[in-house]
């Protein structure tokens, strides 16, 4: 990987636009947390629990709100939002770890001849583009990935490798996916004729906004008909699966493995928990906030935080309650009997 | 993509082998929900609730049962199982949107010559296939796929890009696997040896049944001894997982993120619902229908449907409840008691 | 395959370090359950509730235990611990179906020149190798595999036909790693700046263990800033999900399709179920069991086995149950009031 060492305290803030209390020369090779940092690190405070791990902490530079920099001893970065501007830095070292030469084709990549590429695309090995595709300027396609038929990608895009776009998907600008996962596939559609399952061709696309990040292994369906529509600034984990036709609205979070059913609309600024499942036809407002393994199964028409299921037990306690779930309306009618005959004096 | 652009009404009444009403000249250039459907669409009436939608869509014709065609004024096509005939009629749509070139094998493909391939199969770029392999006539196995050694898929396979097929897999006619699926991987099987994990090699296979398909980043994992069987007519969503050793009836369904514990038996005609986790060593009988996310942790006998979970609520009273729940079996006691004092007058 | 078609009774007791009663001449060529195994076979008693079956046993020979030897006529291999000793059996026949030509390099991999490769190491066709890779002696990289920048693999390695391992991922001996894990991609990391999440970008890696298995389409993520940790003989089923800044402790197995959530720490010799969801910033101690599709979102500090949610039910049951589960909190208040009102005489 080619390095650039270290930058000076002085070029990050520049970089972050941030106030510098301290040594401006200062050398900074890499990040830390604050409990982690080693010297030549530069850490931050963004959870004010954390305050008390300042006097110990070995970084050489903390970025810190104004509020807290009292307490911080050393050299400091004055940010309004310091976990902001520390994830920015990350970038910095980040750009440091990429080892695409950019522009190459690889000569292994097989590229039809009616694909459009822009300019300083790179191309690894053993990558295939189909008829029809388009490819934005400074866009990388990891090594194996294959993009079907009359897709398009915009530019700045990273594809890391293995990532497998099917035909007529539509991606916006400065997206990243990464390995595994699979655009636009058919969704999964039926018609059962009394003895066995007719499939439905699936002949929508997908439309996939900018800024997006697709994790590891997610999987996004194609519509039935029309588009499965993925807003501007959605971020999903790993393992997601989000089935045909859905709509997700600009700048939602779906944390891994959770996975939403077909046709279902979820808003703007939302965040799926892990592990979460909105069944299918559903639509959900803006600003929900589904707590992990959730399962929805009724449409969200207000903000706010939800969740479903039991709080974990030891198995020997659980057993004894759940069997008493099974009982429950029982129970509360029972209650409800009881009531009324002490009511009755 | 090859384009027949569009069909007659005629020609479409004609696949479909259902009656015309109206205009057999009419040209349908492609398909549209009730509420999306432009001109030159062809459109269906499924569910008696969207009746009221018939009025004003714009679709050139409707598929529709004979009970409903009084309500549609245009074009229709009636049909005794309007979702059905819809169902074939994307069929007609699909095959405009298929790009291989029949019987065509890659120059980069790598096949061991004892593989035996049927007339007009279709082997992609920097496909794999080893020894021993055997597959059967109008296949398609898309770019990069892998089949192992020894293993046989029959004829009309349609294998997307990026699909693993381990050594010792037999797979029937007419299937369809997704991206990124893999069948044949070990079972997780391992024996404690008070230390460690002592791994129990999977010697078993995996049988596939006609008709199947299988989803993107779908697992289907080898058998330990004796093989994991997939009936005929099988539906797999993505990213499903079924264990070891696990029996699936004919003509069941798995959604998206379910998974299916070793040496479990499901029944025929089964619907397991998405994100369902079933445990091993159970037998669900046929016609069986599992809701979105539940936990079967028992072996069903009767057929039905079958739910577990809490439903969601606004975090903030759930964990009132949930709080209860640890609670139950003594609320459940408490009331026991309370009602015996109460009767004893 | 290459095939070595049988053993003697003896060549295995050898191998097993067990006694054998019975002929040692007789010749085993496949394993088989009690009851399916066919003559020429060799089964196995482990758990005792099967006892009854080996009257009917067609199996050649048994490994079982001397406290149930003599229910068992035939040949037979006395062992203190008969599952583990017929996991190891496993590995006689397992060998004779493995294809791979030792230390072949294919033509078709591309290999960076300071890539460094031990002895014997296979690198099947397709594979792409970066710079500044070590891959240690006897290891064995599948077909269109792809290993990323200054990552090391150690000695004796099995990676199936399409894994992803990421740049700066370090893997230890005897690692098994099945087709499309995913090691090693961006962890889920961004900080919201009040309008758009911003990137975090993962500067941590990821360090794996000695022994350590990872099922197919498996996912593990890098840390953020230090790195995912794998202990050794740690192993993971299909589609699991590492977070990033995990820890996971020696010995930990992780059934198919759970997840794990950023920066929590698992204990060792843990046992985490099918489906199982851990959130983020926990701290799970050793010999923790976590049954099937439980949400675990406290830390554990005791070992013992763990549950969470509601026993499967008929949809029609569930359903009145469940609408209690939401007056839960006012059913137990109620139910005081009226203990204390009958408490007053």
């Amino acid at each position: 990987m080619t390095h650039k060492h270290s930058y000076t305290l002085k070029e990050i803030a520049d970089f972050l636009e941030v106030e510098l209390l301290g040594d401006p020369q200062c050398e900074i090779h890499g990040l830390g947390t604050l409990n982690g940092a080693a010297p030549g690190q530069l850490s931050f405070l963004s959870n004010p629990f954390y305050t008390d791990q300042l006097s110990s902490c070995k970084a050489s530079a903390i970025i810190i709100s104004e509020k807290f920099a009292e307490s911080c001893p050393g050299n400091k970065l004055i940010s309004p939002a310091p976990y902001v501007s520390f994830a920015k830095a990350t970038g910095l070292f980040a750009e440091l770890a990429s080892s695409e030469s950019q522009g190459a084709i690889h000569e292994s990549a097989i590229i039809h001849e009616s694909a459009q590429l822009g300019e300083n695309v790179s191309v690894a090995a053993n990558v295939v583009i189909e008829a029809g595709v388009s490819i934005g300027a400074n866009s990388v396609i990891g090594v194996g990935s294959y993009i079907g038929e009359s897709s398009s990608i915009e530019k700045n895009a990273k594809l890391y490798n293995g990532v497998s776009i099917y035909h007529k998907v539509s991606i916006g600008e400065n997206v990243i996916i990464h390995s595994g996962a699979v655009i636009g596939a058919d969704g999964f559609g039926f018609a059962f004729d009394g003895a066995a399952s007719v499939k439905i061709h699936q002949l929508g696309g997908v439309v996939i906004g900018d800024d997006v990040e697709i994790g590891a292994n997610t999987t996004i369906d194609r519509g039935a008909i029309e588009d499965t529509v993925i807003g501007n600034g959605v971020k999903m984990d790993n393992q997601v699966q989000v089935a045909h036709n859905v709509k997700i609205g600009d700048h939602t979070m779906l944390c891994g493995c959770s996975g939403v059913g077909g046709s279902t609309t979820i808003g703007k600024y939302c965040i799926v928990g892990g592990g979460v499942g909105i069944i299918g036809h559903l639509k959900i407002v803006d600003k929900v906030h589904i707590g992990a393994l959730a399962c929805i199964n009724q449409s969200i028409s207000e903000p706010g935080v939800y969740t479903s299921g039991t709080p974990q037990q030891k198995t020997s306690d659980w057993k004894r309650n759940a069997i008493r779930f099974q009982q429950l309306d029982s129970i509360a009618k029972r209650l409800k009997e009881l009531e009324k005959s002490t009511d009755k004096p």
